[in-house]
């Protein structure tokens, strides 16, 4: 059995690898909310500040490369529409989505010539991110000498972005962890899991996690609804999550002690009367951490996919948390839109001093996995 | 039979709507040149400037419905995988792409209706234009509510921009003018064909407007070559292109007066010192409008197409020259990439005193016709 290594020192720059529009002060709004990664290539965009995320895509390649030998179904290509179509969902800007896509097409050629075929199909790749991601960086950054057609498609990935049964290799990496929206009932008053002072579930009532809990599995089962009607029977999905060990409540995460950091920076400012407390009580990160449990038993109730795979591995804990170069290119577009653009550079600051003097922890301290998730459309 | 009445009074900004890559001093590179409109939504942005194109497009729209209604093969589809793909090449940042695309959905949903299909196809539209383009722009202002998939295609459509076989309708209105590039003599000092103080080829010798058709067959083979390998068999492609009268030469084209004010302009500004005599010799506009018998030429030869319908309707005259707004959303960048950005605010604004001064000009004085092709992939 082939273990993908990715470590929890990457689990923070890994978590928030992905999209916010500028408009969502209003959490309990009903419609979908994104959240982008910094676009461009600044010193804090996504572009410059994704190595880790690179370092996971490689660690995952070998599970993905054994997916399509072992299960891919190669048809018969005599029909004169032969196309290969693969989608990246959530790709952000580059050039990790470049490496993957790149991965899968490798697997793919080699699966046709194994199996004798004499000419390939033509390949399709196709992009997506939310409509505020930067796709002019994308596009302008794609590989020269590539050997597949572009496609970006921009959307939430909650919904149905693809003509049905159109893809025959779907990858998300690092992605899924976003929410739609933040759990409503986190902004309620009125309602047990309102996080006054927080802004996650780390550190907060049991109702708090449940309420993101909830919120994960009605996305999830959102997602795997669109993605059952897009992929052909036979088809394939390989996706990497963040998640956390079976057994283990949400606040058991181990993504909790970083956004604690940065939760502790708040707390301080508004302390000293930069921030105004009641911002951060409405303030609240949208992103989950699952067990491979919870995504069993939402991909069994969808029950459109076999698992090929559900693969975890258990970090060697916190060794490293993430440069705020790496924080800041996820997260900036989500504080500037709650907080407002004058506080980001402070925030930042204060958050890397805080982190440079956490004492560093020992093997198997948290609760930070890679899930690696292979899943076949059944026919 | 039905005429689409594409006034000349819209062939300035018509023909100028298209895509430059900032660095496109080097006329005689061999690469692919492109030529963006200018992006986002400020004064001078295509978004605000192609009422005229809309106008066109408005024009457009039976002839298009008519030929869905009359020469479109709709198939049984039993298939699983029923997607109808449509594409608009050269659809710049919208709004007119998709009041198009909404046409072709809206006679397409009819024609399936009518012919007793109790199911519709999934709709997948391909919006594609230059690298260069806005693309966030265009996703931004993606009509809510659309019935169909929304997909960004980047590149230049001289190239392969889809699989083989996967398109059912291909549209491209006012962008076929742009040439991949400038034709290489006209930058050779030892050529014939070198254009010394002018920007086009009206008012040149005809070497310049031979080497100006040579490159437009050239560019438009390579342009048939690729739709004929991505359109089904029996699948349509509405062409929109600006042309000329058959028997007349290419210099004798009515959009030549309105880029000689604007030469006009240039040669004053290099006369006063402001602009390098030198730069206008190495500068011209990679556009051309062709004749109908040189397109059936170039649709014969490539052999792949069966012309269902090519209308030409004859201008009544150059009655109106296009705003300086217009001129400068379509020509802005290609000019900042030659001469750089100091020049243009005073160029514009010599060029919008220049056509205020123009006298008005009678009926059929000149020889702007648009085009309008309906091509059918053969079986």
């Amino acid at each position: 059995m082939l273990h993908v290594k990715v470590e929890t020192k990457t689990s923070f720059s890994l978590l928030i690898s992905f999209p916010l529009e500028r408009e969502r002060q209003k959490q309990s709004l009903e419609m979908e909310e994104s959240f982008p990664m910094t676009g461009g290539d600044g010193p804090y965009s996504y572009a410059k500040n994704s190595k880790l995320q690179k370092e996971a895509a490689v660690k995952a390649k070998s599970v993905i490369v054994e997916a399509i030998i072992e299960k891919l179904e190669v048809e018969d290509t005599t029909s004169i529409a032969s196309t290969f179509r693969i989608a990246d969902l959530g790709c952000s800007t580059g050039p990790n989505t470049f490496f993957s896509v790149n991965t899968i097409i490798e697997a793919v050629t080699h699966k046709y010539k194994t199996k004798g075929h004499t000419s390939l199909p033509d390949f399709q790749v196709h992009f997506n991110d939310h409509v505020s991601n930067d796709f002019n960086m994308l596009f302008n950054s794609l590989p020269p000498g590539r050997q597949y057609f572009v496609s970006g498609v921009p959307g939430s990935f909650h919904s149905r972005l693809f003509p049905k049964a159109s893809l025959h290799f779907v990858c998300s990496a690092y992605a899924l962890q976003w929410l739609s929206r933040v759990p409503q009932e986190l902004s309620d008053i009125n309602s047990p899991a309102y996080n006054r002072g927080r802004i996650f579930y780390s550190n907060a009532p049991n109702e708090v996690g449940k309420a993101y809990t909830a919120q994960y599995a009605m996305d999830m089962e959102r997602f795997l609804a669109a993605r059952s009607k897009e992929i052909v029977p036979g088809g394939l999905m390989a996706l990497l999550i963040p998640g956390r060990p079976d057994g283990t409540l949400p606040a058991e995460s181990s993504i909790g002690p970083i956004f604690q950091t940065l939760e502790s920076c708040l707390v301080d400012m508004a302390n000293e009367g930069i921030i105004n407390k009641a911002k951060i009580d409405l303030f609240n990160l949208p992103m989950y951490c699952p067990s491979p449990e919870e995504l069993r038993q939402l991909i069994q109730k969808n029950g459109s996919f076999s698992i090929a795979r559900l693969e975890s591995n258990t970090g060697a804990g916190r060794k490293q948390l993430c440069g705020a170069g790496e924080c800041r290119s996820g997260l900036e577009n989500i504080i500037v839109g709650h907080f407002g653009s004058d506080i980001v550079e402070e925030l930042f600051e204060r958050y890397t001093k805080k982190i440079a003097e956490l004492p560093p922890l020992g093997t198997g301290e948290t609760s930070g996995i890679g899930l690696c998730i292979i899943l076949k459309r059944n026919h």
